[in-house]
């Protein structure tokens, strides 16, 4: 990627008004899931690749990380971060993910929320983070699921009345640059196969431990908009282990 | 399931002429990637869940294998796999996978094609083939993709002038029963999610070797309508191993 929306003003003020920035993890509909497939911080050195304002580099901290890195190419999202969710133990880096460099076995865990579909190239990234963790280091993160990606959109298809019909897949196959709507702001994303993120790991040295689809949590399921979200999967959560 | 609908005549006999029924492997598009994934079957016991003409038994006995015991639900399919593909140590078996039962630990390898989005409840069978697997033991499987299998119709969607606009998804996390139609007919199927194959594997004592979505080759990427399956995914391959 490296382009960089979040230090557009625009974007940042919107981006600053989703539940997610105001309530942190409480307002991530992924959140339950995504926890449950994180590892044991205690004593372990973490890397978050995408920090965004923090909250789960603080969340590791909290449950007993001796040392936190957060990386993000957004200078706005890396002063957010330091404001609400610094102090002794955390630090914060402006980097695109493709430029970070690290020792072999610099970590014990790698986790990342919603940032490698801005990534172009996942194969040399997930390799990096391979020699980054020790031999059993965790790797947990979320992406846009692609079926949520593939067709760029990012929309549901609709009737003439604007009512839901179904939500598109489209060249599924042609991996690669997405121009997609984000808070009604142009993004680009980009979009590779499940068979790319799976396989990937697979042959790079790590084993699947887990793979999950977070449906909307039940008692979410009258907000607005809600009970669609079951028509379609947005997000894949994975854990992996480094062998 | 237990639906047979392989017993219908009509079904058969259009199922008869389908390419993969007339050419065997080479006629399976997805063949060359799921041959991939196979293990050595030198010496093993090897289990084939819904077999068909037994073409897959045949290839895992002419690749060494010390038995082959292929299963399938319809007499038909029986029938022709034992006149095309019988012979010493392979061995048929009429039976609904669902009610299967061998003493633990009976077979190296357990393989299927194309047959587990017509069973209801695949954590169960996954656990009991499991069980049926040594330690170490292959499980080497395709199905219909989560994605092909949620609308229903498993057709495109089409504008006024019937060209393909995108593939529809809906209710990808209502499981369960789906009437699609194959072959011109209609036909019970049952959609899952991806969590429900590969969260389930993970869960039920399962290492994940490999996942592949595989896409046409592009030496047939000018017979008709084969371009267009690069816009949806249409199959998933997955091989995992018995912890």
């Amino acid at each position: 990627m490296k382009e960089n929306r979040y230090d557009d003003q625009t974007f940042f003020d919107k981006y600053s008004q989703m539940a997610r920035s105001q309530k942190g993890l409480a307002g991530a509909g992924e959140w339950p899931e995504l926890e449950k497939l994180l590892p044991d911080f205690s004593g372990k050195r973490v890397l978050d690749l995408g920090c965004g304002y923090g909250w789960h580099c603080r969340y590791a901290l909290d449950h007993g990380a001796a040392y936190v890195l957060g990386t993000d190419l957004s200078q706005r999202m890396l002063e957010q971060a330091r404001a609400r969710h610094g102090g002794p133990g955390i630090e914060y880096r402006q980097a695109a993910m493709e430029d970070l460099q690290f020792p072999e076995g610099s970590f014990d865990a790698v986790i990342s929320s919603l940032a490698f579909h801005y990534v172009r190239d996942f194969q040399p990234l997930a390799e990096r983070i391979g020699r980054w963790l020790v031999p059993g280091g965790s790797f947990v993160f979320s992406v846009e699921h692609p079926v949520f990606t593939a067709c760029g959109s990012q929309d549901w298809y609709y009737d003439e009345n604007g009512n839901i019909l179904h939500f598109p897949v489209d060249n599924y196959y042609l991996e690669g640059r997405r121009d997609a709507v984000f808070l009604g702001e142009r993004v680009v994303k980009y979009h590779r196969t499940l068979t790319s993120y799976l396989d990937t790991l697979l042959q790079s040295g790590f084993t699947l431990r887990r793979l999950v689809e977070p449906k909307p949590p039940e008692e979410l399921m009258d907000l607005p908009g809600m009970r669609d979200e079951l028509r379609r999967p947005m997000m894949l959560l994975i854990a992996a282990e480094k062998r």
